[in-house]
């Protein structure tokens, strides 16, 4: 007797097949090769592999389709739904037939449309406002089994029980268990008897890489958490994230209490070479951090901290040591030696990370002493190594990160630009925080600044100068400040101020010195300054200026990231780049064209700079939920060609060649295209440049000393 | 142009071949397949490698050996044998020519003797009276290497390049790093830079199972030691062993403190089961007892704690439970399941244990439910199962855990003896301290006994009474009381007291009741007790007493021992042993002809009764010396054919026939031959030995209701 077989589609893939009656449809997707999720093996307890039955005829798979095709509802798969209303209003139409593809069997042909909250590999949008999607495949797995109990006479312990169950059920072979998970175990066979007195008992195991049983909990559970972590020098900031859905559910940040011990990477390695407990310190401040962020992670979104049972932790190289306790000195001088520049799987435990204790702690790999596993984050965040167009990737902190390429090849490197950027070593530099001048505004025609502050939705022009308190620039401010003085003409192509437009010490700002003086600009003795808001305007009663000091700092740190971009793509002969993506919080806040007019990096259609926030972090997510990319960012880490700026005679070249503002006006024609440079950067014969400002300073009666004092202090850099 | 080559041979395995000219001995060894030892991987440091050039005519091996053969000493080699004279003089023969075989070169003909301290895989002898061997090959290794340093612009960190170190020197691939020996290795690399600035570091790692890093030090070291430790519910012993070369550098031992929750197993279950915290608290003081050992052990040793990189737990599965923090319950009742019955191993770390942080744990495997880690430690230590003969092993305590087999197979059970061999449950009965009595003799013709108390080597005959100060009976006295008694005619075959030669209540003990009368013997009322030291010998001014109770106590214990081992008799299908092992430290204590009187284990030559002291210490120690015979052990405990005496329908029955004192005196030959039987008991014939009781009764005038009664009492037995 043959046995009946019935035609079956599955939507959306549309994979089809003939499967024998009596089959349940969870199996015969598994047949056809359809991916479905199941937490339960089949026991019609966790609902993940409900699909819809659909009614009809549908002549492009010649199936006529229909509900009575499939065997009845029975009571335990009646008492999920009425258990489980929700699950039923998911999608839009109501009158979807759902059903439990674990209970229903076939009686006939059918069409069945598995819905995406029901696939095994299920997506998720990792950015609302971009369309890159996280495959939710994470290195966890959860499973609910059902276990022989012992019998008198029997020899096999739990846990030999339990192998024989997930060898049975889930196919899993030669595992290990973590010494915690043992010690549940037992207890968990006990309370997971069901009141049935024939039943056996059934948990819920979590199983980490297919190798490690690291959870077992009595009957069904689905929760399943993840922390992904960017440890930044500055910020540490966490996203709890819904293994099953890779929904975030909460994200929290803190200030790393490292600072305490050095503002900066280097003070901090310092610290550990200087005192003998410094790494227990250091280790122990960031450690205490992640748990402080963990606990208000779970506690906002009302989850258990014995469901978080797996981390990934980003950060640069000096933090990736720190948190592993791994000594960083080596990190503070040539050649920049890393204790291991492998992926690292240690447990939450060893590092006293009170997630689940027998949770894994993973940090992606680094590339190099300088390139950490917070670059590699981004790599796997932003894959330019998966892209056609030439692609670069800046992420600009103490130091800057580059990666440049596409799927021919990525090149790398670290460009020391120092912290300027982030307001240091500038005279009224400070972080972003409220109060700190943000954005900044030039008049063309009459050089008067305005500005706005952080924590004020108000520019400087539209509110009473004593409402605007200003206490500081921070790195976007001071980036558009000398872009825009650059751009009004105020500060010239070699960095120094124009001192045909100052005013000297002692007069009044607003008073002419020529046809085209800038009010705030003045020379006063050998220093040139700009007043970027009067004293009336800040919360300390002094002006905040920006000197001709701040502005050699930032072109040594524009200087080294356009040399460090330079590099690699001379080194990946390429001439121009199709697309520049500015990584990290810095990147959100600077405003791409200020950052080119500065010369920040090269030439590029502005329309196509993307600044994309934390792509560390999104890496750290990304990691935490799919584990085939996690397996990749390893490789990819080491088929980035690194190049050491330190000892490549290429990069000082590039970088004396940077110091100007906009450089070479030819190698910006997207930046003249848009007439934003000033008149005479639009000229590109510098003969003809250098006549004019003969004339105009020939005009002015600028007092001759301080002009040449000027130009020898800044011929100095 | 051809190499010229050589002759080699060397002794003692006679291994010879041609080698090429210029060949160290060590890898003309390795070439020829002799097994040399090294650390150092060949750099003249370690001094393991060291050979003996013999210098003559050797018409065996038809060569002609020269020291001149051999290239002449340089300075690294003399400055070892500078700094470390002892090891010239290792040898009887103060003639003899080391070398150290790295550094010694091949120039003519030579024989070359391995001095057994230099063959790789040496040997101890186990135990000084017996020839065993084991063979040392622990599961850790102690490897010196020299890292290449990093470059600028190389990216490969301080693990990478060290497992590229690992891999060349010494064939290792594929290890992971113990995050503690990753926080060791930079510091240690920067440490074990020699002083020549050309140098490349040196570092000592320790491997574990070919598998992991778990020790990485700077420069060359050889300390490493290891914890073989015995975990008994009354006792804990360690022996602390070099690994290197398998000595017992330290024995130590301490009471199980958790003594305090409950003196036998099962109360210690019943604690966890009633205290929320009771399995925590059990757990920490045991951990705490090691912590101990370990300190003492290394302190007596004079090592260093961080040296002692591993440890080998064995214990019954009570004990294994709670060391690992596993729940014990259900090894309190049917079907006595285990949380695992695998070898474990586990970090110290989470353990508690402070040796080494990276250190391993090894638990060996479980047998059942009731035989535990400290019976597969008595299978390796004497196993049976590579054995000819026909082998009964014993192991005593408040279970006994019995094996027996050959080669062939091997069977074992666990027989519910209960605590009377230990002392409790005997009137006077109390654990081997000083004062207990250990050794019981009684006149066969006057009844009257003498003993000995532990603690004092005199025999109570032979000093003053009042020098005694008895305290109670241990174990092998009780054992040794009720065999003299029934030898001595005092006790029935059935266990009761012979009431024809007590004494009534009141009567001195030295009056005779008849001609054959007992004197310590007397019935009072219903209670029938023999005198064993009078109040005048005892601490306490009492007399210390047998009981028809106690007698009856014993009984059980010794039927419930005795039936254990014919059940397995019957199971394997054999008459007879060839061999009975008494293993356990009441092993030692009991006198193998008393016991066998008793009957507590069958008929066998009493020259082939022997006690081996702690075979479960003894199976630790050869584990943690041991790879191969550690991962056999796993093996050969499940091979093992595991009987359940509570379901087994012949137990009960062997346990009844058992009741009686050597039963059927048929079964114990060897005993009969030697005489030592009362002389009733050596006839066979039951109705004459019925009917000269009968005879005997008629001729005493004992108080007929007494006698009645006694006789009910016992048949409720």
């Amino acid at each position: 007797m043959t046995q009946n077989t019935h035609r079956l589609v599955f939507q959306p893939s549309g994979r089809q097949g003939r499967v024998a009656e009596g089959t349940t449809l969870l199996d015969a997707a598994r047949q056809l090769g359809v991916d479905i999720d199941s937490i339960c093996g089949g026991r019609q307890t966790c609902g993940k592999c409900k699909v819809i039955i659909e009614s009809g005829q549908f002549p492009k798979y010649s199936i006529a389709s229909s509900l009575d095709h499939i065997t009845p509802m029975g009571e335990d798969e009646a008492r999920y739904f009425a258990k489980h209303p929700s699950s039923l209003t998911n999608h839009q139409s109501s009158f979807v037939h759902y059903r439990l593809s674990c209970a229903a069997c076939i009686t006939g042909d059918v069409l069945v449309t598995v819905p995406p909250e029901s696939a095994r590999h299920r997506q998720v949008v990792r950015k609302d406002a971009r369309d890159r999607l996280i495959t939710i495949d994470p290195i966890l797995r959860q499973m609910f089994v059902e276990v022989e109990p012992n019998t008198l006479g029997g020899r096999k312990g739990d846990w030999e029980r339990l192998q024989e169950a997930l060898s049975h059920e889930w196919g899993l072979e030669g595992l290990r268990i973590d010494i915690h998970a043992l010690r549940q175990l037992t207890p968990a066979l006990r309370a997971g008897k069901p009141a049935a007195p024939t039943g056996n008992p059934r948990v819920t195991v979590v199983v980490w890489d297919e190798r490690e049983v690291v959870d077992v909990r009595p009957g069904f559970r689905d929760a399943m958490y993840g922390l992904a972590v960017d440890v930044g020098s500055t910020t540490i900031a966490a996203h709890l994230c819904d293994l099953h859905t890779g929904a975030v559910l909460a994200t929290e940040s803190v200030m790393n209490p490292q600072i305490t011990f050095g503002e900066d990477l280097m003070s901090r390695v310092s610290y550990v070479m200087m005192h003998a407990e410094g790494l227990g310190k250091l280790h122990a401040v960031v450690i205490g951090a992640l748990n402080e962020l963990a606990t208000r992670a779970v506690r906002r979104a009302g989850v258990n901290m014995d469901d978080v049972y797996e981390a990934v932790l980003v950060g640069n190289t000096v933090m990736h040591h720190i948190l592993l306790g791994l000594d960083p000195t080596e990190l503070g001088a040539a050649p920049f030696t890393l204790a291991t520049h492998a992926p690292v799987d240690v447990k939450a435990r060893d590092l006293g990370l009170r997630i689940h204790p027998a949770a894994n702690v993973h940090l992606l790999a680094l590339q190099a002493g300088h390139v950490g596993a917070d670059n590699v984050g981004v790599l796997i965040a932003e894959a330019p190594d998966q892209q056609d167009e030439m692609m670069l990737v800046i992420d600009v902190g103490t130091n800057a990160e580059i990666l440049l390429g596409n799927r021919e090849g990525i090149w790398s490197c670290s460009s020391p630009t120092g912290p300027a950027f982030e307001g240091a070593q500038i005279t009224h530099g400070q972080r972003a925080a409220p109060g700190a001048i943000e954005r900044v505004r030039i008049d063309r025609a009459t050089g008067r600044p305005r500005f706005k502050v952080i924590g004020n939705d108000l520019w400087s022009d539209e509110q009473p100068p004593e409402r605007i308190k200003a206490t500081g620039i921070c790195g976007s401010g001071i980036i558009e400040a000398v872009a825009e003085l650059f751009m009004a003409g105020i500060l010239r192509p070699d960095g120094r101020f124009s001192e045909e437009l100052g005013i000297g010490s002692g007069e009044s700002a607003t008073s002419t010195h020529s046809p085209r003086a800038a009010p705030g600009l003045r020379f006063n003795g050998r220093k040139a300054e700009y007043v970027l808001a009067t004293a009336d305007q800040t919360a300390f009663g002094r002006e905040i200026v920006i000197t001709q000091d701040d502005v050699r700092n930032i072109q040594l740190a524009k200087a080294a990231l356009y040399a460090g971009c330079k590099l690699l793509m001379r080194r990946r002969g390429v001439e121009r780049v199709d697309r520049v993506v500015l990584a990290g919080a810095f990147g959100s806040y600077i405003d791409p064209l200020h950052a080119m007019v500065l010369g920040m990096f090269p030439d590029c259609d502005l329309g196509r700079v993307v600044a994309v926030g934390n792509a560390a972090g999104d890496g750290a997510r990304i990691a935490l939920l799919n584990k085939a990319r996690r397996a990749e960012s390893a490789q990819a880490a080491r088929r980035v060609n690194y190049i050491e700026t330190a000892i490549d005679p290429s990069f000082q070249e590039e970088f004396v060649n940077a110091m100007h503002l906009p450089n070479r006006v030819d190698l910006f024609p997207h930046l003249r295209a848009i007439g934003v440079l000033p008149d005479e950067q639009n000229e590109p014969n510098e003969d003809a440049r250098a006549r004019r400002r003969r004339e105009r300073r020939a005009r002015n009666a600028a007092p001759s000393s301080q002009v040449a004092s000027s130009e020898a202090q800044t011929s100095t850099l």
